[in-house]
């Protein structure tokens, strides 16, 4: 496998550029070596961002792949014109058709997160991740009929990292709540819960994988046993369904799709 | 402003075709209606989902912009022949160039985030999770020497939705460590830091700003007032200024920019 360096070059963080990049390069049997290169926002700075990648160049002997998100013109035309790796110009090739679709032009402003402070959106996300925090793990019922959603499931069924996501990628506020025997017992949701119906989605997992992943943390203990874990599974989803709510499986699926499976039911229902 | 529709379709969450889309609408003085249609991974899917594209270029009278990171060949080709929208082919344009440049087929592969629940990158990046939420607000100081950063500053400055990004962002382990009065009187750090200075970052905040945050919190507390805002600030300035750590302002940097900031010295100090 020939060995590859690719750069990510950008003006502001760099993170569009990343998450582009590695979804491009999950295309391709390669694992390049990743250098990133943010806040590259003057003309000076990409002379020496060029710098670096030509004698990468050298030192690999084969072409650095260059994802970059600049809009700097300036900074860009230094890119452009110096540097020797393949430049993969991922905000320049699609402004020119927006551009002509739209008829304006870019303003060229740099990264999505600049000056976001003040937003009300920045606000937003982080009040959700706040809440979110807040209602971890069953914390409290106060205030529950402010959430966008409430996640139910045993324990490590991953439910809170999954709240997480919710909250830092989307802005939703995310409370979370463990299903426990007592909830077995009396073969109903927590009380707190049963007002919020339209807002509950249960999170399941394979007892397999949950012993496994309970194993983990506390090794040999009738808690991770996979006799208890078949037990709160077969009792957790029982209830779930009895209650009616939808109910996603995490044995296979990324918090990211988990995330996106709950935001694209809620868009549905609202 | 024209009325406008972005649509963003992928085979996958979509969260790299909105990711992208939104840095590059960003560019422009419009805020189009988004419309997310994520797991497009079949044929008949694609055909479902130019259906609705074509519907609202007709409801619009302008045609849509279509965002797409489609890998699935068949479900492209379908958007390709039958949508009217403006499609934005985020994956097809790159991976023609990449696959001259590399020599090799590119696979197909759809979705950064499929099949990902076992592998190593995924299991880091959950456990950096839980260690970041077990160390969120100085909790405990058991294993910081598993931590990755530890970030200090004094309550609401920042720490915690900072702390969670690096976390689920960049699978980085990451505690935080609120600064009281009692550290602003030995004038020195919590005991329990010291042995861990290299990995220490200090946030601080406008105490204007800080005042703002706090009410938001704690209406009309002492907590909140700008005096006490200005005491706490000017305190745990000194404070790291002595200890040596670097000080990054949260006043007007998001917790991308702050994180990319951290991430970057950490691979610096390397």
């Amino acid at each position: 496998m020939p060995h590859r360096t690719a750069f990510f070059v950008s003006d502001g963080t760099g993170i569009t550029a990343e998450t582009f990049a590695r979804a491009l390069l999950a295309q391709f049997e390669i694992r390049p070596k990743m250098v990133r290169l943010p806040f590259i926002d003057s003309a000076e700075k990409a002379h020496q961002a060029v710098r670096q990648i030509n004698h990468t160049a050298q030192v690999d002997g084969k072409r650095p792949l260059v994802f970059t998100t600049l809009v700097n013109e300036e900074a860009l035309e230094v890119l452009r014109r110096d540097c020797t790796g393949l430049l993969i110009d991922m905000f320049g090739t699609f402004i020119a058709p927006l551009e002509l679709e739209l008829g304006m032009k870019s303003n060229h402003r740099v990264g999505r997160f600049s000056d976001v402070t003040r937003s009300r959106e920045y606000h937003d996300r982080i009040e959700a991740i706040n809440f979110t925090l807040e209602h971890d793990d069953g914390q409290t019922d106060r205030s529950l009929e402010m959430a966008d959603v409430i996640l139910v499931g045993v324990s490590r069924s991953g439910k809170t990292p999954t709240s997480l996501y919710l909250a830092l990628q989307f802005g939703l506020k995310a409370a979370n709540y463990p299903l426990i025997p007592d909830d077995f017992e009396r073969r109903q949701l927590p009380a707190a819960l049963l007002p919020h119906k339209k807002k509950l989605f249960g999170l399941t997992i394979d007892p397999q994988r949950l012993s496994e992943i309970r194993h983990e943390r506390r090794p040999n203990s009738r808690y991770a046993s996979l006799e208890n874990c078949r037990y709160e599974v077969r009792e957790a989803e029982a209830l779930m369904r009895r209650a009616g709510i939808r109910v996603l499986s995490t044995t296979h699926k990324s918090i990211e799709e988990i995330a996106t499976l709950i935001r694209q039911d809620l868009e549905a229902r609202a």
